[in-house]
């Protein structure tokens, strides 16, 4: 049998709260067995931006980035929150390593070909280099990986962290038994939007197509679940979604994702 | 014996210009056998400062490092130069990874005390972990690193790159023969600071001590100096200072530090 692994993702309201980041990490370092963090920070980069003046656009939840914003991007993922996860960890007694997709080239990345919008320097993920990661971690060394990836041209690319870590749990699949855990700052997927305690618990192929019908699952909640039925279709043993007490032995109530019935 | 590891350290003026840096990173892919290279980049984040309306402060060459010259340091050295150099390295073919002292835990350094001046957050560097390092050179990965240290704490810290490369080579030395280079504008070591062709080919200790007393040695070339001999005294076998030239097999006329009298 496998071991297992947990792929973890952050999202830019953990990261902004000093406080809940820092409890989160204490919590991330307590956690057994191999595990790899994956962290956005699209705030962040958002805040650097305005201060140098420079207008963020955002065209469904992606940004679009042209050469300046991509170097406030790198800035913000590989420098600023990165090293600031990586150090936090290294306090927790973590050996943490810091890592873009340009790092040990562990994330190829086509730059997104232009359509309708030209987004600039963002990447679709080709290939998550599996054999690094396991060697990071055969080592005991935690990876913690910003949401930038590289094109075979050595481009840096700005990618969705959502899409980053559900590759990388796909990825890593081969050598273990991957579960995938998106932590924001809601419990779960909700039924009703403004209904912060009608979690749905769970959710598998059929009742997701039911949900998307309904119109139940829409906005920024549609990529999370896309992603998250990407990595179970590439045999992700299962994804929950919920806030930081995923990462404590008492969870709150939550969403666990399954791709048939078994829960 | 020992296999030789070249740990060269490249600073701002090569940084900064993009066509100098390109050249160099591509002659840096073809070098043979193991290699480190150490970056700077105080230049950038001078520039990256005065965008954002921080004054930098400098104190002999060092600068006085606050929390929030701190975090343009990490954003610039960590995130916008070594992904750069990273990016670019990937492009010419050498499977690169960018580490800051805090990733692996790579460079433990101290807060350096408050005596005549506060310095704020720059570290003295402890230990640098050459097994980590070597690991990371036997998997075929060549280290990319910044200047930045992390405290035994957590908590990350400035620190200067030339002092860096010099923890590096001396560190890496129980396990190879290290040779230490420091590639700049000049030529080398100048007898006289405005005669760019007076390159004084040889150092050693002694020669060392006259330039000393007679004045030779001063500003910027002090501490690049000390740090050779701080090398040196760790075993390092050599020091070179010199143009992009150094990393070629068609080298310009440089500088060539021993401890002893040996060439």
């Amino acid at each position: 049998m496998k071991p297992t692994l947990k792929v973890l993702k952050i999202g830019g309201n953990v990261i902004e709260n000093q406080e809940i980041l820092s409890h989160f990490l204490a919590d991330f370092a307590k956690l057994e067995g191999p595990k790899i963090l994956v962290h956005g920070g699209g705030k962040a980069a958002s805040k650097l931006s305005e201060k140098m003046g420079i207008v963020p656009n955002l065209v469904n939840g992606r940004r679009i980035t042209d050469a300046e914003t991509l170097e406030i991007i790198v800035m913000t993922y590989a420098g600023k929150i990165n090293k600031k996860v990586v150090s936090l960890l290294q306090k927790n007694g973590v050996n943490s390593i810091g890592l873009s997709g340009a790092d040990a080239g562990i994330i190829k990345a086509a730059k997104r070909q232009v359509r309708k919008i030209d987004y600039g320097y963002v990447g679709d993920i080709k290939k998550v280099n599996a054999d690094i990661l396991r060697q990071f971690i055969d080592n005991s060394l935690i990876p913690v990986i910003c949401p930038i990836s590289m094109s075979e041209e050595g481009q840096l690319l700005n990618t969705n962290a959502d899409t980053i870590a559900s590759e990388v749990a796909a990825a890593m699949q081969q050598y273990y038994d991957t579960e995938l855990i998106y932590i924001f700052e809601k419990k779960g997927v909700l039924a009703s939007i403004d209904d912060e305690n009608s979690v749905i618990e769970h959710i598998n192929g059929d009742s997701y197509f039911e949900l998307l019908e309904k119109g139940v699952i829409a906005d920024g909640m549609l990529p999370k679940l896309k992603n998250s039925f990407d990595a179970l279709k590439k045999n992700v043993s299962k994804v929950l979604i919920g806030n930081t007490s995923l990462v404590t032995a008492k969870k709150d109530i939550h969403t666990t994702i399954t791709y048939n019935n078994e829960k």
